[in-house]
């Protein structure tokens, strides 16, 4: 008799879209001529930039001809863009980071999800409330989490740390033993970063407790504030407490493409084995490489020509998102996040619930949001709007709001 | 502490094909004008269909402007794709599988790597002998596979099948409860495949057991021979107790490219919850979708034109297996597969070991081949061949073979 995961039975489903998706449609069929805005979902809309464009063309005609035919490559991804990697994303802004620990994959979803693997199941786990839900799901799924607590919404064996206005959106060190721990800057949902004070007491804190920083920076190249740290590397010690997880989704169009990487450093050890070599061996057994077509796309990136143009497209991104801000704020609301961040973290009126808020901005003003609940508990009394929209959307969006609550 | 996951301490190295490379690199650093003609890894050489180059083609420009741009896809894949698959590798063949019980991937080998995420550590694992080692080592990561024994060259806890020339390469049912078997026809690394017989006695033996099944056909395009299946859903009760794995990396040289996918069934159910909804809800939470670039080159294999491409360079390795088969008859062995598959399984000359026997065609033939006992202990005594290699590079390995041993 094959039994199933146990894990898998407590899961709550992954409710938050869907729910938004099922709200949005019974409003578009109740008010077929709404011009609706949607400024929900954190998917980008700009196409992908003209060198990574004809860099994937060259991809694909190598594919064509015997000649030039790529079969299997190295799991670990191709020397070219591990290498461009080293150089641009590291090396140019003096980290220590060698081509040999970045680890190419199909996306920064991928390797967070699967990263446990190479993990003991006894870790104790902790997040940010609110959170992704890929690093809380993908260890209630191993057996981490404990149970499923409905009605405060969270799992008995996780730990829990809030992140909200109140503490400046900087999670506390953990007042109990906690192994691995979940960091995400800039943040998704709240669109706020960690600074380098924050970066330095975190990292400490993992040396002198032997944890490991799991650290999501897929939104760095939105970082355009001088001193904020883009990479955890850029903290002395963190190359034997933190592993860090980067994509080309948002910061290069590669949502569809799929792309992203992960660096392991080689002094990272625990229990005396690098986890270096075990994610090398998790990788090479589980995974056989991201598409070539679509590595030679992402090196694009990295040439002068291709970051100028990728630096354009987020600038049109950065400019909606200042718009958010500016119109939040002028219609009288209390505004986080969205300067080194695509989202914009917006604290529902006085008394309102983030579903509430949620259901008047789509039922008013045909704006579609993300309720901050859908996040975790400590997201009640925000909403998240994202700056992926086109900039006349987001301007009219802007109006909408400015003239229904200013 | 953050400790690491205990099991991957007693994780051998997977060291054969490092090992092959190794002595190949010796021997010709030794005889540098040696011609050496490699047969040893499995991966295709010819170029992709022109068919899907052209799709993919159109799929980079799609991604070129806002107007066609793809974001985030569904997780379980494209309906194009799905529905393309539902037709042609199945509903064509008499075959009722839903375009919604197909999961697109970026390969076999992550699916069959992944799969153990739904089930129970406890899950008692068989698996052929030899076999493929990423159905062994990913269990060995969760932890099903006990502890390894060097001397017998075994894991513990793994019920190991010998599927040889003696069986007729057809594993006996098990004489000990079992819960999840890996089944692989056309097999890797033998060349030989299951007949119809054979897989309705384990789909019963499966459904009495309330086992899964997990059937990796990735190189089903390579069978010619009528009645031999291509699906184990073409035998009634399959889809209560079977899960199968399907690649677009041999049959449309799609090594590089990475795409496959997996059939879960809504109809199989274990715990009394569906595989087929576990199977999502992992999917949805640690995947984010192949590539929409190579989904459409996927999708391409199923045109008309696509087809007639992707077949006329099968008979190319088919033609090299008619070959390889023919060439090592003729020189005095005994050969298995090569019929419906692009491996050729050659049992080695009397008392000698497959390592032996791997440096006897190095050294003086300088043919590159892969030693059995690699895929495991059954896999003593025999050598594994590909038709990987060009019609030319083929025949005269033959030559070489039959000149030297007949």
């Amino acid at each position: 008799m094959a039994h199933v995961n146990p894990h898998f039975r407590q899961l709550p489903g992954s409710y938050l879209f869907s729910e938004i998706a099922r709200r949005t449609a019974a409003y578009q069929e109740a008010n077929p001529q709404a011009a609706l805005i949607r400024m929900g979902i954190g998917d980008v809309t700009q196409p992908l930039a003209p060198a990574v464009v004809e860099a994937m063309h060259a991809a694909v005609d190598d594919l064509a001809a015997a000649e030039s035919f790529h079969g299997y490559g190295p799991e670990q991804g191709y020397g070219f863009l591990r290498e461009a990697i080293a150089q641009h994303d590291f090396a140019a802004r003096n980290i220590a980071i060698g081509a040999d620990e970045i680890f190419i994959s199909d996306g920064a979803k991928s390797d967070c999800g699967n990263i446990g693997d190479i993990f003991s199941l006894d870790c104790k786990v902790a997040v940010c409330d609110p959170v992704y839900p890929v690093y809380v799901d993908s260890n209630a799924m191993a057996g981490r989490a404990g149970d499923w607590d409905p009605a405060a919404e969270c799992w008995t064996n996780i730990y829990y740390m809030p992140t909200t206005a109140e503490n400046g959106f900087v999670p506390a060190l953990p007042d109990q033993p906690v192994d691995l721990v979940y960091l995400c800057s800039p943040n998704n949902p709240t669109g706020t970063v960690l600074g380098r004070e924050a970066l330095e007491r975190w990292v400490r804190w993992a040396n002198k407790h032997d944890a490991v920083i799991l650290f999501d920076a897929a939104y760095e190249r939105f970082v355009v504030e001088e001193g904020v740290p883009r990479s955890i590397y850029e903290i002395d010690g963190a190359e034997t407490c933190a592993i860090e997880f980067r994509s080309f989704s948002k910061t290069a169009g590669f949502t569809g493409a799929r792309c992203g990487y992960t660096v392991v450093p080689k002094a990272l050890v625990r229990d005396g084995q690098s986890l270096h070599g075990l994610w090398n061996r998790r990788q090479c057994t589980k995974f056989n490489g991201a598409s070539y077509v679509i590595q030679r796309g992402a090196a694009a990136v990295y040439t002068a020509e291709g970051e100028a143009q990728v630096e354009a497209t987020l600038d049109i991104y950065r400019a909606n998102a200042a718009t958010i801000r500016a119109g939040l704020e002028a219609a009288g609301f209390a505004v986080y996040g969205g300067v080194n961040s695509p989202y914009i973290w917006c604290k529902t009126p006085e008394g309102m619930g983030s579903w509430e808020f949620f259901d008047l901005l789509l039922n008013r003003l045909s704006i579609v949001t993300t309720p901050g609940a859908g996040f975790g508990p400590a997201g009640e009394g925000y909403i998240r709007l994202t700056a992926f929209n086109s900039p006349e959307a987001t301007a009219e969006a802007m109006e909408r709001i400015k003239t229904h609550f200013a």
